[in-house]
């Protein structure tokens, strides 16, 4: 206990600042109001307050923007107001993307932790020391963004943390082969300082990343854990709902023995893909000699080209890390022997770009469900109309949904801008692509009330009851 | 849709790259496995795979550390593997320690966004010009991490973000008066090159900050904005269990014309408070003449000296930002009028350390309840002795908490070190701090079974019945 405790406690009772109840009475305070039986609880999630931006500039007038490459993604998540532009490189994620930014997050989290990822969270401040004994502080050249502190240290903003993970393992004194292999993550800002910034959040200078490391026993064990990261991310593409290729890579500046790509197949993609017509070879272009048209696996089928955008890497380095920062082991000798690593990037904001560019249409962005930033937007009567009392069934349906389906609660968006048509509205709404947006009409004063409910992702317009509309929303699958 | 989709599609259809089923179908791939009746679900979250390395150098060996001023949190911490030193002033934040921040975290979300507060996530890496404009590039001197990229273009690592939201702001045309207060605010990586970084997370030059800004129509306004903000900090402090005090303090760089800090009275603390003896008067000594004893508030009570750490700091700024970024909003008259501005920062980092440092003993980490990184630890016997065959009943006890109380889901960890006696594992759960530490012992084998739980937050220790011990841990409250 301090030494002035008792007198700050004296103080703390005397004042307003706490309320008088002791501490454990604090658990009590509800993190999020209490729902109540009351019918008509407004809606609290108002398309009025929503920071959505939309009217910045126009992007054909921002001179920075005119200059640089575009592509649909990126103009879409500026006309909905999800990004504004900052330095070159260099975006604001507006609350809407962020609400999006953080499920894609949670899958991750998930499919990590799910395969044994820990996560832990490294400096951005990498010392010049760690990458100079790695010898990639002169091999980055300009891509790295360098800085020195007041005591004249130089240090680089990491866009990789091979190093830095090596390091802190090889601290630990007495790592067992029992506790390999180790797994660890995060999802964190990093820093690449490109020649040339474009198309939005797919080649920044400031980007979230998340990036894994393990270490293992063997080699024959590292093969293992890197099979298994690769089915992770397959799975956690296939949730997503993104049909990615895993090609061939090259091992870059990362280094390392073997390498693959998932790329997400899209014109406005960066890297040329050699996909086999016959078997299941796939490679990036940059792996092979460019005018090789026949397969090297079955060399029957012949090699044509895609264009795509790497939204995944997976690296396995051997020792290479290892062997420079002395990350050993323990084995069964009690021996200590040098640990076989791999890493594994995933390109978070990078992935949320690549979805909408791949699934929405020129006019609005179409979300993978579970990345949607809302699921559901209610559009009550236009104010003055003749349906307009329909105004408390919409309300009162926002209430229903997110009491009756838990997984929707903070999912449903209420657009109360009733000075506006329904039509336009509409049109916002695809622009920022609810899944499920809801019409409360005239239908739903109806002696048999009905709702118009359009999936934006399929385009299909339906007409339900009540009970008809839990039960589709009921089969939404959130994070 | 892509020129190459089809021939894309094909591709993937025919190699196993994905499964071959319909994209709406992902949805069912399920998040986490599902629990299922069988009684022997083996605990997954076992103390001997946690990266938890706390045979890390001893701090004291460490000539580094031993340079530096060091503190109870940052030893205990570093102790306990929840953290890591990296440059000076960085440290890692290893997986136990993240556990507990992302739960900070969601405790700032949950009152952030319960007072209107919408997230959104700023770049780190600002731009000279427009930390020139607000003149701050110079004032703030040293502290600013300062960077020049490949264009020779000026930059610094963001420490705080008023030129950025407002200028995020004045781009937005046609603001109405009708969609004020708008309160924006991120939790991200801030960067400040301290002279000397000191007492671990405390004082870093890399840290975790919560930073919040509010744009309103009015003075009057504004200030209201500004009391619902300290509100909500005071119900955050209030909900973690920490006694805050709300002081009078310096705008200091920041500027504008009203601010206050929520200091945690702390030993360590490296600011000086000063209380009164008789009234709510309150203030940080750098707001008064040094050698003042008479309360200015009261006129008769006395001021007694008390030390802190400064864990919220709030500014009303006025039109200090608005007026340099021409940030302004459309009022009732549809005429552009210059926003009131206030900003309100968190040290999340700190908050953690500052909690760790009031709340704990020498020997051992106390956590506040919702920020303890698990809530539970089970300590099933030692292997070979009389009472191992309890080891089945501690495994089972795992599922059941986890299947019958859903908060304590990812809560409960086995300490499957069954090498090691049951003192031992006590002793590494006493400094890691589980708030409930459960031993299975002889007493769960005996015809009515008792469970020895140890409330470590309070020290008692008492023995239940299976349904005792759910009622109990039924209490817990987590985020």
């Amino acid at each position: 206990m301090n030494q002035f405790w008792p007198r700050v406690l004296q103080y703390l009772h005397r004042t307003s600042v706490l309320p008088r109840r002791s501490l454990s009475a604090c658990a009590d305070h509800p993190a999020v109001p209490a729902s109540t039986n009351s019918r008509h609880i407004k809606p609290k999630l108002l398309v009025s307050r929503l920071y959505l931006p939309s009217t910045l500039h126009d992007v054909g007038q921002d001179t920075r923007l005119s200059r640089e490459m575009t592509c649909k993604s990126q103009r879409l998540m500026l006309k909905a107001g999800l990004i504004h532009p900052s330095n070159p490189g260099c975006y604001y994620y507006l609350p809407v993307a962020v609400r999006s930014m953080e499920k894609l997050m949670r899958v991750i989290d998930q499919e990590m932790q799910g395969i044994g990822g820990q996560k832990l969270d490294m400096p951005s401040l990498c010392s010049a020391e760690l990458w100079k004994k790695s010898e990639r502080w002169d091999l980055m050249g300009s891509e790295l963004l360098r800085l020195t502190d007041r005591h004249n240290i130089d240090y680089c903003l990491a866009p990789t943390h091979e190093e830095a993970v090596t390091t802190l393992v090889a601290h630990q004194a007495n790592v067992s082969y029992k506790q390999l292999p180790l797994l660890l993550y995060q999802i964190t800002r990093k820093f690449r300082d490109e020649p040339k910034p474009k198309f939005g959040l797919l080649r920044g200078r400031e980007f979230y990343m998340k990036d894994m490391y393990s270490f293992d026993a063997s080699e024959e064990a590292a093969y293992e854990t890197y099979e298994l990261v690769c089915h992770a991310y397959t799975r956690l593409f296939d949730r997503l709902g993104l049909r990615c290729v895993k090609v061939q890579a090259d091992t870059g500046n990362i280094g390392g023995k073997l390498s693959h790509e998932f790329q997400l197949p899209a014109d406005i993609g960066e890297d040329v893909l050699l996909l086999c017509g016959n078997c299941s070879f796939a490679a990036n272009a940059e792996t092979m000699s460019s005018d090789r048209t026949e397969c090297p696996q079955c060399k029957t089928g012949t090699l044509v080209k895609s264009k795509g955008i790497e939204v995944g890497h997976t690296f396995y380095l051997g020792q290479k890390y290892s062997r420079i920062f002395d990350a050993t082991f323990s084995n069964v000798q009690n021996k200590p022997v040098l640990t076989e690593m791999g890493c594994y990037g995933l390109g978070v904001t990078r992935i949320l770009a690549a979805a909408i560019e791949v699934t929405s249409t020129e006019e609005g962005i179409r979300w993978p469900g579970l990345l949607a930033p809302y699921q559901v937007c209610i559009l009550p009567p236009k104010k003055g109309s003749k349906e307009h009392k329909a105004v408390d069934l919409a309300e009162e349906l926002v209430h229903t949904l997110e009491e009756t389906l838990p997984g929707l609660r903070g999912e449903v968006v209420f657009d109360d801008r009733t000075q506006m048509t329904i039509g336009k509205r509409l049109m916002d709404a695809s622009r920022l692509g609810y899944p499920y947006v809801i019409v409360v009409g005239k239908g739903a004063l109806k002696e048999s009330p009905k709702f118009e409910v359009i999936c934006q992702q399929t385009g299909e317009t339906v007409f339900l009851t009540k009970d008809g509309l839990l039960d589709l929303l009921g089969g939404v699958e959130t994070v």
